[in-house]
């Protein structure tokens, strides 16, 4: 019967119109079709993860290169399950041959907290009677326990509990109404919930206690507005309209716009996966690879507050939740606005069932201001070019926070990160008059929001005219030679000191804001044929702040990855994930994923090899009033330049708004409004 | 007849139907008023300057207070003129009682250069003997000399001229037709021309000749681009409409918005000036002021080259030229999009007379994507909201470069300096196969174009609800105690390390970009009532590179503000220019402006005072074959952000694209979508 099923699913896929391109995430089909073959042979699971097994490197580079002729990679699912006795199970399953090909039980380790795994325990801590209890003790009475609410966290690391037993910390709130932000009454205890067992097995009680405030709620709904004067009436509309359609197409999964071609993925843990990123250079006439993959491949949020239990406050919100799991459905309009294409994301649920988030990611252009421009002071004549940008994003939300991620493309060959973080603030109790000690700020009476970082974890593999790269770090430095010496005798001597690293471990880089550090990956093979500089792209990034728990911390343990700015390896299929495959739990000891892979070959060649460059960046947040109760987006961004890659700005052929060369200002003719923008006006 | 003139205009600026307000820039009416009454006086003088002279600081104040019941500050014009005879006068007229009430000679100055100075300089180069026979020399006969051109800069500090003589440097190049750019073609030598004289006294020639370049045209026109492929054609409209007008009012010059106000001048030598800039805060119930004025003061761009005469590239683009007189006239739909308001400039020429430059400042708004978003992991209630930003902007030219200036605000209180560079590179001539030595990069065959840093030196005049400001440095700082110990026990504490600056010595601060280190300007005399902390405004600038000419250079005598990213001074109405008032041919000995100001009183207190903030920013700019023949823009940016400023976000009163709470979810209600945008579509 299971079987049967295979076999009809497996039709249904090769019956689809397309065929997958093998960096395509897996289609509800496909997963259905590896939870059925898992069933068949191993019956009932619960399903953590079944997505995309992206096939080998050289395999898929092979295939890239001349895809008539080369075999076809096999599309495999990657799968984490968790029996109903509690064991860990890593597979795959190679949906072309219709067979596992991979299951491995794996000890003493923890898979991430799904949706599903989150969403159960506030109902269990409800009807805890130690929590009832607790919630007695700081003025919540037993019968407005469905008023009591909680956001459960993966606990960290506990050196009480190991990572034997799954386990969920929750951090308790409250709401007098169920329409008031619960984040203004956080209480002051903390339940540890077993998930095997469904239930609490500690709870964490501060020695100072701090009852419920009795602070009037603090809110954000439109009722809420209303009451305090209503919303501002002065906003007219903006319309951003392309009644000619929008200047980019979608082939399956693949996006071209403006010389670029992108395949955009998408999986549970780094959400949206950019593949094969190429660019079609006129010059060369022909199609240069850049980026073989990009990705958030993992994040941390070390909170500052040294007090038990707030040091075990250090999501890893894509390796302990998953991105792609967070992600929301996006609206018209409201996400992204414009003329939006959008693309939906398939996962397994806990039962083995296929979910779609609709329109998980949006992908969209927009002006972007001035492209380039000149005017020649003698006679006015001018060009003026307006830029665009294409913008593939998705916005997850991790429990409080909001993260929203602008995957950006430039007509300049410039690639842009941006995140906006928003949503509100992650906050504790505080008493009238309790000092913060610095570890946090009052934010609304009776609240206390913990200082934190958000560091990212960027992974780039770069593919710059072919895989093997070089990565040099640059930093402005004064040339050699006080003022007054033969050599430098005014002193203004400066030039860009390049630095090469040739193995992980001199490649463990921190930042230098004040030399304006940035790193190139280069392809030393090829040099401009102008400045016989190798073709690189340059990463420039400047929200860079130093990982601020201490060495040997446990923060510092686990999130070995931000412990410095960039770390280089060698290209492996299996490293993907700089904290580990399976976050939640872990010690740190050893320190998983990146440290782990450099300490075992810490003097790998890294130059003129297959590379991947980790980069560590993020901001230091300081709560202040402002940011609450719900945070206004605060932006960071970073840069992925050409430089020494094209022999000239490769945007010249987008058409100017407006061109006057001398010999038409002396004419009096008026040159070319190539552009014309007949829907701007004045006012 | 002279007196009877300025009578007349007297009366004309009476007439006007509303009176100026004190910060208006100066009117052509003004301007011709002030140049009759000096004319009556002193007769012939060439006209340098002729601008606002703002209002004392401290009776502005009191007239802002309570305009109806104080004198209104008189209309008074700052002159600066050079006679017939090349003598420097600084001066003021009093406009309201038409008088002139300074008239100082200043030995040892040289003003500005103004575009006319500029433009006369290649026409006395073609027909210099000297250089027509250097041109011979490198491959350009005699009846060529109409190709050669040159973009005259100041000289810097050339010791062996100093500054009694009023010179420029010709920096050389060549077009073959007269459509070409001539950056590809630079000529190897170096022309000083004499203002007084209008003659060439010198040339710099260099050791190595490099006789003129053969390389093919590198254009940007259309007829190029066209001749090579042509324009891409796949690129289809972005419109961007408000059809029932802007959300902006302006009354004169003051710009009101999303609870901003905000006085926009601008004068010749800072171009934007904006002035009282305050929030209605409705919590408060009040207008609370936030910034007296901002500006960008000065700037420098300094060159890496060490050789001969190299060294004398390191322009003060504001200070030596003006960025107001480099403005450009804007045109819509090519520098702005959308629905324009635009304002003119007005300045004096040389003769005297009122010049206009039409749409030299640009004012509109933009969508902003998300300003904040939160949706709840429970039962997906959400709030999505969108943001706007208020741009006010110009470009100017200065020579090859473009500069374009946007000054952002935000509706979450937050202001955004962002400046766009683009134009072309300044470069210089290089044989085939020439070793560049690291100074600067062969752009193209022939063209070496010069490291150098853009550091711009932003005003910041705080008026944090009252003038009486402390400057705070903030440094993210790991608590006490190493991991293991009882008062860091897991290694993860982290505060905000504050630094109160007392006095102008203690706040000469370099940037630290691992700390995260930002500047906050606070208001101690008042607390946040939530938090306890001074309400503040936060300086975060992360593109803030080290000055790279060493210490005691030519460039660090000179461009004193640039030693240092953070200076504060006691406020005082005649600091304004941190590079002194007179730049040109300053020699740095002493250092005009702000070190002289600081060594003139180290120890002044400075906090809970009448301060400024100097703030030094930019890039180091590498260049790359990219950037050329017309560079993409690169973009940079820093903000100035509440902090315990507000009580909450301050724009929770922005109409959602969509809300809906958890009874509304609960209940199958559809929430509200408050904000509907009809105008977007899927494809």
């Amino acid at each position: 019967m299971v079987l049967e099923r295979v076999k009809q699913l497996a039709q249904q896929v090769s019956n689809t119109v397309a065929p997958p391109h093998p960096f395509d995430p897996l289609s509800s089909l496909e997963i259905e079709t590896a939870v059925a073959l898992l069933r068949s042979q191993y019956g009932k699971l619960y399903y953590n993860a079944v997505t995309l097994f992206e096939p080998p490197k050289a395999q898929m580079l092979k295939w890239l290169a001349d895809p008539d002729h080369t075999p076809k990679p096999h599309r495999v699912a990657d799968i984490v399950v968790i029996t109903p006795e509690g064991k860990v199970f890593d597979g795959h399953v190679d949906l072309t041959e219709r067979k596992v090909i991979k299951w491995e039980h794996t000890p003493g380790v923890q898979p991430l907290i799904t949706m599903e795994d989150l969403q159960i325990v506030e109902h269990v801590v409800r009807k805890d009677p130690g929590v009832i209890e607790q919630c007695g003790l700081i003025g919540i009475p037993p019968e407005e326990m469905h008023k009591v609410y909680c956001d459960p966290w993966t606990i960290g690391y506990d050196e009480r509990f190991g990572n034997s037993v799954r386990l969920q910390q929750a951090l308790m709130y409250y709401r007098p109404h169920v329409d008031d932000s619960q984040y203004s009454y956080p209480l002051d205890f903390c339940p540890i919930y077993d998930a095997n067992k469904q239930k609490i097995i500690h709870i964490d009680v501060p020695k100072v206690r701090r009852p419920l405030s009795k602070a009037p709620p603090n809110n954000y709904t439109v009722k809420s507005i209303e009451e305090i004067g209503g919303y501002r009436t002065d906003l007219k509309p903006i319309n951003i309209t392309q009644p000619e359609g929008v200047s980019f197409q979608v082939n399956g999964r693949i996006i071209e716009w403006q010389n670029w071609s992108i395949h955009v993925g998408f999986n549970y843990r780094e959400g949206i996966v950019l593949n094969n990123i190429t660019y079609f250079d006129k010059v060369e006439n022909k199609v240069r690879p850049i980026f073989y993959r990009l990705s958030l491949a993992e994040m941390v949020v070390p909170y500052g507050n040294p007090e038990h239990p707030h040091q075990r406050k250090h999501a890893f919100d894509l390796g302990e939740y998953g991105g792609g799991y967070m992600t929301n459905s996006l609206s018209l309009g409201c996400d992204c606005k414009g003329s939006i294409h959008y693309m939906d994301a398939e996962f397994v649920n806990k039962a083995g069932a296929a979910q779609t988030i609709k329109n998980a990611i949006c992908i969209h252009e927009e002006d972007n201001g001035i492209l380039f421009k000149h005017t020649d002071f003698r006679d006015d004549s001018v060009i003026v070019t307006r830029a665009r940008k294409l913008i593939i994003s998705h916005i997850f939300t991790a429990a409080n926070y909001e993260y929203c991620v602008y995957w950006i493309f430039h007509q300049d060959g410039t690639v842009q990160l941006e995140i906006k973080l928003t949503g509100i603030l992650n906050t504790y109790a505080m008493n009238p008059g309790e000092d913060t000690k610095g570890w946090g700020t009052e934010v609304y009476p009776g609240v206390n929001a913990h200082n934190h970082q958000h560091l990212f974890c960027l992974r780039i593999d770069p593919n710059i005219d072919g895989p093997n790269n070089t990565v040099f770090q640059v930093d402005a430095a004064q040339g050699a030679g006080e003022p007054g010496s033969v050599e430098n005798y005014y002193g203004n001597a400066f030039y860009a000191k390049r630095t090469k690293y040739t193995n992980p471990k001199e490649a463990m880089a921190d930042y230098n804001g004040s030399s304006s550090r940035t790193w190139d990956m280069c392809n030393e093979n090829k040099l401009n044929p102008y400045s016989k500089k190798p073709v690189s792209y340059k990463l420039v990034s400047r929200e860079v702040p130093a990982l601020l728990p201490k060495e040997g911390s446990l923060v510092w343990k686990r999130a070995g990855f931000s412990r410095h700015a960039v770390h280089v390896t060698k290209y492996a299929d299996d490293q993907v994930h700089p904290a580990g495959r399976h976050v939640p739990q872990t010690s740190g000891e050893p320190s998983m994923g990146l440290p782990q892979w450099i300490a075992a070959n810490p003097t790998a060649k890294i130059d003129n090899e297959d590379i991947v460059l980790w980069h560590t960046f993020g901001i230091t947040h300081f709560p202040a009033p402002e940011d609450y109760p719900v945070m206004p987006a605060e932006p960071m961004t970073l840069l992925l330049r050409p430089r020494n890659f094209f022999v000239r700005n490769p945007a010249l052929d987008v058409p100017p708004s407006y061109a006057r060369t001398p010999s038409e200002v002396a004419a009096g003719k008026n040159g070319c409004a190539c552009e014309t923008d007949k829907a701007s006006v004045r006012v």
